[in-house]
């Protein structure tokens, strides 16, 4: 955390909130609401807890307004529309900075003399940049990284240590991408051939557009022919898999370890929970959400929610997961029938 | 693509297929049934495809014996035995090659002398090969690889960069390795010991066959003692997990996300699905298929289809599927008998 | 494995076991039971293997109490309270060594003037650390390692080659770290802000303890604020996925494929078996048990045992199981009632 120190009245013009309790109360830092100090800051963005908040010791907390009338002794509260978005805005404040990249080429980077680096750009210790290359103003490599022949890369793009990209493909501009990631992997294409599996070409490439954030190890690979596509403003966890000629939609998002088959394809603001998986050549409509763990493997039309194994809807993963209590009653049931009926035959 | 074109007669006679429409109809390029242009050729493997064949403005199209007769105008059909081995064939042919490695050693890579390089190998910039290592002919080690001490990787075959091979591991020839991967880290073991648990040293290794593929992010263990095995032609996708003393057979397919615990053994032509897991100590039998997502509890015999976790066959997992329609009708069922045991009663 | 040979009454000495059959016959290595030779040391934990054991050709077997009686024709049994701990004792005494890592910074690695690093360290090629990194004695960093701006790497730890420790992470004593690890990348957060999803800053750290193993591939994250925490003799396989500000307690063992979301907190000895899935801001009480591929989505006291996506206990679990042979049942039961009904209404 850096040495500042802001008042309530200061921290709700930055989040545009009003203040409840003290405006002049200080914080010199912000934590999670359970070990918030008298000098921090936290936030409660759900009424559901409110326990949370009552026993805090925070000295300032972001709430929602269905809080705003919680007790502001020893404490004061700033009312916001968005808390999430509020309290990121004041931990950015109050962050330390990450390391800054050193613009410039390290020494130890072996370049082609064919890459075009633009201005400002950083490249790390031991990065390795094939041939013809192409990598815009502002951009990070890390160091270890390895950038393909004739990949591009865009403006203001952030590549951490250890990240692959592979000969041709793009990647655009603002986007972030963590360590051991890799972009361009052949797809996992292999037909029956007279002497056993052979494997089909992967001539295509992976094309990533602007804003994109993508986790640590996950892997994106190269289509078949063509091109796989993630599309503006996605963001991607840890350890997911995009398989070959897969299209994700305008920002979507895929939770850590999720996987998507071969050229399925993915509308905008598609929501993938942790470990949920895409059967391949299927379409997923705009705004679905697929909960964790769960395996879609039909299309899905726009705005559906769906859960399980095969998914399907919450309605129907409900009245699943209430089997055994209904099997139970109909088994009471049964009973009762058949004793009445003992007593009719007598 | 290649700047080159070429005559349906010409395709037909390289796919031993037979032309349907104009035989001299030309094509400069491959591509989706559903993107293809009038002058590329593309694919239609399966009658249910029909309508994207009808709709498409594909010059030529590789098709089955059952879409014979499908209309020749503005197209020209080429009837193939094997249409996805066909398709690969031509994608071979038009598609732009990968960029060749150099053949040498990168000046800023660093190969121990004793390591034994063989003809024609190419390793890349800032590549690390360990003491005794053996690379034989034709092999190409990528930019950033780390090849262990006393490993040996077989002929003509490809590491992409930053692969690791930990020490004494052995490749076999023909292979094809993507980035990230690992091969040869120590299995999961530990034991109860009389202060906590204990590591069980991993004092095995990895044997990998001749034409074995395997994807970016996958993991392949050392044995606990003697060997973990993956056997000729199997091939892996991204981010699968082998563990210690597993042995894969010959030609089996283990799609993105699947894993293997420990000391299992797959036989020949196994599926595993993407996502699919494989118990410890258990036996799949030759050419056993695993559905996405399930998880094999129990030894199988050869040639069985599994779903659902755990796993059972195909007819149970649907069987369970129906289980809300069934206990639905059983419901209403009992609400008649209930009716006809009150009209009874009276 | 090395070129000694050891006697039953030697061997019982280390394990602290009972010989039964010759004292003096000779072993030459160790293997699994069912591949030993008469010339190996192999074990038998558990009863229900006997017929492993009546089949071996090993020399010596450690074995439990219950397989004491067997027959000691043509082998030594060696009687032991842990079988499993014995056997992991004899093997490291067999075992060929790992190659030894030669202390000293290797010269092609780039270490920053401002490091510090300890006595008796090792660096390996191309190996890169950051400014203000901390590294402490008897330390080994592998090969192509990549060691961020201040970060502390405890003493006698191992971090294999490939290995990825970003910015002001903490790493214990004692701990072994496999290939392709990444620990504190940015945790998975955004806010939906006014112009779509916005970062939230990820300035926390990953702390971890000391004697912790951590599988190739997998993934800390680094938390929101504050830290990310693996306590002491925490193991972990490869490619497991521990989200942001997630705390996994004491010898804890979480199983490859696993994945832990965010905020998540885990107890003393909690076992996660392979491809299990911890929902975030949930607690997981001391010693509790979670089965493969299981998916837990509430809290949960102190040593439960849970398996299922949601997860169960296992009596919920085994009758929703056994569900189809239940309802199957209650079928014939209304076709019975059916009958009666259909005679009484006569």
């Amino acid at each position: 955390m850096k040495q500042i120190s802001m008042t309530a009245e200061k921290i709700a013009e930055i989040v545009q909130g009003s203040v409840c309790g003290d405006p002049q109360r200080q914080i010199t830092g912000v934590s999670g609401i359970k070990d918030a100090a008298e000098n921090q800051l936290s936030f409660v963005g759900n009424k559901r807890y409110e326990e949370l908040l009552d026993s805090s010791k925070a000295g300032i907390v972001l709430v929602c307004k269905d809080l705003a009338n919680v007790s502001t002794e020893n404490r004061s509260l700033i009312i916001c529309e968005n808390v999430d978005y509020a309290f990121a805005k004041v931990t950015a404040i109050f962050a330390e900075e990450p390391p800054a990249a050193i613009p410039g080429i390290h020494p130890s980077a072996v370049v082609a003399p064919t890459a075009k680096i633009g201005e400002n750009v950083s490249i790390g210790a031991n990065a390795v940049i094939e041939a013809d290359a192409v990598i815009a103003d502002n951009t990070v490599i890390g160091a270890l990284c390895y950038i393909g022949h004739e990949v591009e890369i865009g403006a203001d793009t952030i590549l951490y240590p250890h990240v692959t990209v592979m000969y041709r493909c793009k990647v655009g501009a603002k986007c972030i991408i963590h360590p051991g990631v890799v972009i361009g992997a052949d797809g996992f294409g292999f037909v029956p051939g007279p002497q056993g599996l052979v494997k089909v070409p992967q001539t295509g490439i992976v094309v990533i557009g602007n804003d994109v954030e993508i986790g640590a190890n996950t892997t994106i690979d190269r289509a078949r022919f063509g091109k796989t596509v993630i599309k503006d403003n996605v963001k991607i966890d840890d350890q997911v898999m995009v398989a070959h000629n897969v299209v994700v939609g305008e920002s979507s998002i895929l939770v850590a370890q999720a996987g998507i088959a071969g050229s399925a394809e993915l509308g905008r603001g598609v929501i993938l929970a942790g470990k949920a998986g895409v059967n391949g050549h299927i379409t997923i409509g705009d705004g679905c959400q697929v909960a964790g763990t769960s395996a879609v493997m039909k299309s899905l039309p726009p705005g559906q929610i769906v859960l399980g194994a095969p998914a399907e809807s919450q309605r129907d993963f409900l009245g699943r997961l209430a089997l055994p209590k209904k099997v139970q009653k109909l088994d009471a049931k049964i009973k009762e029938l058949e004793a009445k009926i003992k007593e009719l035959s007598k």
